[in-house]
């Protein structure tokens, strides 16, 4: 199928316009066409190698929300007309113990990311969702509630659930209080999915200027952390607090804010390794974890929940040439808080 | 009571006899005979004050064995005659959350340490278990089966719990993968505890000559790691992993062969924080944490599952005026696997 995109050519390019082939449909596959494309900082990353090696051509985008257009001959999960979301990544062994529990994002062979990396194949590179057209397996991909913004609902496939599957895992809800450090991208999500579970929260912020947004995100508790006091000093303790930004932190006075049993995640990459004190984990049985996006079935899950709470991202739409822009704005923090591509400007 | 013991007048001295007095029976008291007492490293620590600070005069020891030799007037729990332990730590305020949840050990005030500390008074000086007497409050005592050797039971008082706690914490047992880092005294009892829970289980050691000790303790794979490329080729994947060690090694390795949701369990404090490759982490939902001792409910579940499967410690027994020897090669890990003292030499 003859598609329209943005592409990076080579390591830190600017993003250009792009056309390309998608494949034909296979028989469980399903083609939409995509109407918006969220921007990730992890896309900024990539493109920019600051991850290490990447794959080029690239076309970035594992935000993508469409509208089904044809279906495979065997494809029953979706009818012509329906929401459609695809997110990190469009396929895995399937065979795996982490891909049979439904944790296809842990796949022992590792995902098959939906871009920056080839398909199954091995030989196909993947391209991502700043395009007009999109083609993929019903299996990785998601029903999008139609009540729900489809702008705004594009960076829940990554953003949301990046934040909501480490919620769920570790059990937020009523009686449990959850402290978000960081209200960006990913903060911001975390914190509406922990208030609507029913969570005591609390948002960690460098920046005394984001507490009325926190505020009306559902934050029950807004502290301001520039002052390196105001953690030591604080009497809250919490069961699960979420580091949010992708910023070289320090977590050992987060970590002391942990109640027994508590466990601080890491859901970002900041590039260098985290110095832990040991005493503070032993003081209180805590913990230091890590957790990456979620499974399908749990991406599903956060859709219905968003659909029912009606929860989505707090975005600015800009078109397919403002992406370069966009992604300046990203890196300097300025937006509130996701910039999403209008994938009819493609 | 007058009581014949050992102290450190002074931050590294050597320890030398001392005489003193344990308090009159309360009316929840429990008066013994000690038999024996363990030699941990974390005296050694104490003593030395590298952990900061110490008080003194200060009388070691937390790992205690004896026989009941008086009751007071309220006290139900033990009878005279009978086999008594006493760990790390001897009284706790009792009204927080986490003492009322039965882990005094994480007492929101604080334990009440055995020795290089206050009593509840926060005057009185409390002299640990290198004494021919003891004085202890029953409710922060424990019954040990008349079956144990008594030596050997001694260090199942701090190096047993320690390993004990977080294996049950963390779900060792028939199906779970279970890696012990270290064989000395505290990863020896873990592996025994591991192999008895049903757990598949592998020693990690730097030193291939404790392959022998290793299988007789219990272990189903014997890994030597002073090769650093044998780690990074180790097929085998882990639902726990306890570093067993107080060294500063680098745990990422380590980390790297947790499944998913899997745990790396610190229990000692090598003095430095550790680094922590996120991205390990996030690969797999893994988990750093830390665990400390055990509450009295857990160290007599513990003494019971002892008595049940005649777990102990492998000890060589000293007497007091060996205790300065026993410390240099405790600190020379050159002792299988650890020192415990003959009260009756005080």
């Amino acid at each position: 199928m003859p598609t329209r995109g943005y592409v990076a050519h080579a390591a830190k390019s600017e993003l250009v316009p792009f056309e390309f082939e998608r494949r034909e449909l296979r028989p469980h596959d399903v083609a939409f066409d995509v109407l918006f494309a969220g921007i990730c900082h992890s896309d900024i990353h990539q493109v920019r190698e600051e991850w290490g090696p990447s794959l080029f051509p690239m076309v970035p985008g594992h935000e993508i929300i469409g509208v089904v257009s044809a279906v495979g001959s065997e494809s029953t999960k979706f009818t012509v007309g329906q929401r459609i979301g695809v997110g990190v990544f469009v396929d895995s062994c399937r065979k795996c113990e982490n891909c049979r529990a439904g944790m296809e994002q842990y796949c022992s062979e590792g995902m098959t990311p939906t871009y920056n990396g080839y398909e199954r194949d091995h030989r196909t590179i993947a391209f991502g969702g700043y395009s007009n057209h999109f083609v993929v397996d019903e299996n990785y991909a998601v029903h999008v509630p139609e009540s729900l913004d489809p702008a705004g609902a594009a960076p829940l496939l990554c953003a949301g659930i990046t934040l909501y599957s480490p919620l769920r895992h570790w059990g937020a809800g009523p009686g449990k209080r959850v402290g978000i450090i960081g209200l960006g991208g990913l903060g911001h999500m975390g914190l509406q999915f922990a208030h609507a579970m029913g969570a005591d929260t609390t948002v960690f912020s460098h920046s005394a200027s984001k507490a009325e947004d926190a505020a009306a995100l559902g934050a029950d508790h807004f502290v301001v952390t520039s002052d390196p006091t105001v953690l030591a000093n604080h009497e809250l303790r919490y069961d699960i607090i979420i580091n949010a930004t992708s910023a070289d932190i320090d977590l050992n006075p987060y970590l002391s804010l942990l109640s027994l049993d508590g466990t601080l995640v890491i859901v970002g990459l900041s590039g260098v390794p985290v110095q832990i004190r040991q005493d503070i984990l032993l003081g209180a049985r805590r913990s230091l974890a890590g957790s990456m996006i979620g499974g399908m079935a749990e991406v599903q899950e956060m859709m219905d929940f968003c659909g029912e709470h009606n929860i989505t991202s707090w975005i600015e739409v800009v078109s397919a040439e403002g992406i370069n822009a966009a992604y300046d704005r990203t890196v300097a923090s300025d937006v509130k808080y996701r910039f999403v591509i209008d994938a009819s400007t493609f």
